[in-house]
């Protein structure tokens, strides 16, 4: 199931190219999953307090095309795999519906406590949801 | 007794105006204040075990020109006043020798617990010393 | 009369601290000016297709709270002051109807052709409407 | 030939979990690729003098560990491949000689007219020299 996160192109997003600074994808990517969980019933602040948390160990990004300044895009999030400790989300930046960016992204769930990797509970299984790519595998 | 410390502007901090974007200043003013308290004494990690942090609570700044990418810049810094609980840090903005922003941030020293604001321990004013002004009362 | 701009505090923005870090104050009133003169009917493309643009020369913060993760906060803007060449905005922070921090920029209108300082058109003028500060002078 | 940039954490790049979130990651690579080519003869004005200038089509991140406020770490940057329009570096961010998190990002070389993409030109192709990949193909 995808969600699709709003997000108006901030005037410091962009650079002297005209264009978003490549590094505020990452945080686009991290506002839409954010935004996903909590779509899906998994606040952030409800994963906290079960005692579970994410960490990214990988991720990928190909750009295809550049966004300016007050551009409206919708970055879709959709659960790409789910494995025993890690999961992947896929992600695109669309503007009027044309594909600009896509990432794909793995998160490791980790224990608050700092005790290391923990497995997938069933609060975030459920939260994530069948997974259905948005980009091939 | 001034500390400067030097900065390279980056590509990612220059707008479409293609001068720095304002919000970057204060982030500036905070490693040239970590900078200083590190060049008298004090490194950010000793004042946290020592159960002390800093917030900011006011900030003034004043632009007279901007600065583009790759410019190398240096951030004066100086203690311009020291109270019971704040105290005062005076920020210079130079590009070759002209001041190009001026600013001004008072912080609150707190308890690392939480338990809120806290008397300046001597370790701190140590390190931020007599004051010496950079800007007009 | 007041505009305000809403902004979900986002996972970057909160620094070791807990709170948002200082820099992205600024970085919320740049975005609340874009969406006050769009509210009052000047889009930023259309101030730059008429020549003109706004340069910040001078910035007031006070932090009276911190904002932590996820908090739903509104960015509420006023004009302050509207003069030759330059004017002024109030900013407050609310959340919750608590004002957390308070702002006033000041901003010089400009020549997008880098001709330096204009009178404030009409354009600009109309969408700033009659001063009504949200801060004492 | 590898290219270090060494950079010192700042507190503002550091998140509520206690380490340097995602994004700026990608903006070390930035910074870095710039110190790669100037170190290598070519600074990025001359490149843009040149009327040449890069644009990001695809990143890809590995995350191993953590690191936190005010740690020095080094960011290694070396060319993994050139091709006709593209090229790809590597970069290695490594603590006390630990890799803590490595990445390729491919550039195309486009026109600073906006022409669209560009043969690598012998100035571009000098600076990066003979591929020698930090990480493996």
């Amino acid at each position: 199931m995808t969600y699709t996160h709003p997000h108006t192109v901030r005037y410091l997003e962009v650079d002297a190219q005209g264009v978003v600074f490549n590094s505020w994808y990452l945080a686009w990517f991290d506002d839409a999953m954010t935004g996903f969980l909590a779509h899906r019933g998994l606040p952030y602040a409800t994963m906290l307090e079960s005692g579970h948390d994410v960490q990214l160990v990988r991720s990928e990004i190909d750009w295809r095309a550049g966004v300016g300044f007050q551009d409206a895009v919708d970055i879709a999030v959709s659960t790409a795999r789910i494995g025993r400790t890690s999961f992947a989300l896929d992600f695109e930046v669309r503007l009027d519906g044309t594909v600009t960016c896509a990432g794909r992204t793995v998160y490791v769930v980790v224990a608050t406590d700092g005790s290391g990797k923990r497995t997938i509970p069933a609060l975030i299984a459920d939260a994530l949801g069948k997974p259905a790519p948005l980009l091939p595998a």
